[in-house]
């Protein structure tokens, strides 16, 4: 985990830092704004919440989500957690399983959450659920953190 | 494994039904053949090849393509290596490793092969490269198979 | 997650149940209690933890705990807690991240929870930390209900 | 993948080299040898096979063998095979797929295989089959090269 921070006044600070963090990668993220149509919910230190609405567009050959792009929208959620500490941060591999299929107009919600930052290496745990509260799937990505910071600081 | 055909003519027509099968699924396929811009290469029995061109909307934030497309295109030709043998099957979960990044423009070809096939449960194994043979993500699925024919026998 | 339980007395049974589901598995399990000298620290509803001390019969050619016992530990605990609800469950599939080596004396204690039980089917995060709290490995695993009571009911 | 030897005497040599880096691993590896009673039958340049016959000290209380001790298997033949070229190597993760139950009196063979190598990253595939050829666990391993050589060059 992350050092605490000691006072209301820090602590207030880095949440600051992550929603803005957030909003700068989101701007240029044309692949999870434009392209899926992502919504981002929150970004926080070590958390982040992302949304999206199964359309027609992310429909595969069995008329439901493809299983990649609930994969994407967990991947997205998993990098914003991630680089929330303005460090910039990359995925070094991610598991998935897949537990309810995505229908169309279903709203698919992903919760992600830091585990454990140990060093340059955490491991982020991210839930997508519907509209009705079920798990579609749970994921799991390994980040490692790399040089730079993603905004000036 | 599938039992090996007995024959010539037994394995002409098992190739002939996987590549039938894959016409059929490629067709419906909106997410991987007009969002994400894929194609589909070959599909035989327990193989299959994709490729996909890395465009500015598969882009993120840091301006390389989306993990999550690198994951959804090993995920597609996944779906049709282990669709294949005509049997509806479906993706119980799956891990991916990423070595390399996407760059605008590259060229990224996913080999998908059967490893197992034990009863229902399968594993597939994808590795996606670049234009210049190098390893960009390697995946594997653990595939189940459910009730029903893909297209009709 | 498992229905949460009425009353104050039924959910005191089902803390008692699966204090003696432990128990009965325990008692058999000569690989995690005899081979690998791990003691069964606590089984609750969707919950165990165990511990293991690292002695030189765990120890592989670089002089550190072997993997795959810190993996083992896990995986225990990841039965006791998924067997907690008194249905047999068989572990599917699991991943492992490791963080840190184990070094001879370190006390290993791995904590598993359920996060998902959706039908047949659940998703249990173990964490295995040392006696500086630091840790040393995560550890997922996906199981599966099959037929029978781990004890009569 | 490591680069082809040039000639056949650098090949031989390149073999002779993993081969002795087995023997040296082995002879000190106390969890392997002695703990599980694996058998080492052979170490190449990317490559080790394994043996284990399943013994009562394997039981677990299901009476067959621990999950824990097949992946023991799979993580040992894996660190053989990553450590073949004579640079330390450690694994970073690792996942398991489990196929069939091992049996009492079972003779458990892996054989692992390097299926990437890219600076010091690599990937390691290994299959455990019993003594009919059925598949019991698929195992992939994510390794990194540190510093040192593990026999004096």
């Amino acid at each position: 985990m992350t050092p605490t921070p000691d006072t209301a006044a820090e602590k207030a600070a880095s949440f600051d830092l992550a929603a803005r963090v957030g909003l700068g990668m989101f701007a240029s993220d044309v692949a999870s704004r434009d392209t899926m149509g992502m919504e981002l919910v929150c970004c926080e230190p070590g958390r982040a919440v992302m949304r999206m609405v199964v359309k027609p567009l992310h429909l595969n050959g069995h008329q439901i989500c493809h299983g990649g792009f609930i994969f994407t929208l967990a991947d997205s959620t998993f990098a914003f957690a991630c680089n929330s500490h303005n460090r910039v941060t990359v995925a070094a591999g991610c598991s998935i399983e897949f537990l309810k299929p995505g229908q169309l107009g279903d709203i698919l919600t992903c919760e992600g959450l830091e585990q454990v930052l140990q060093g340059r290496h955490g491991i982020y745990d991210m839930r997508v659920s519907n509209q009705r509260g079920e798990v579609v799937a749970m994921f799991r990505g390994k980040s490692a953190q790399i040089q730079g910071t993603v905004i000036p600081e």
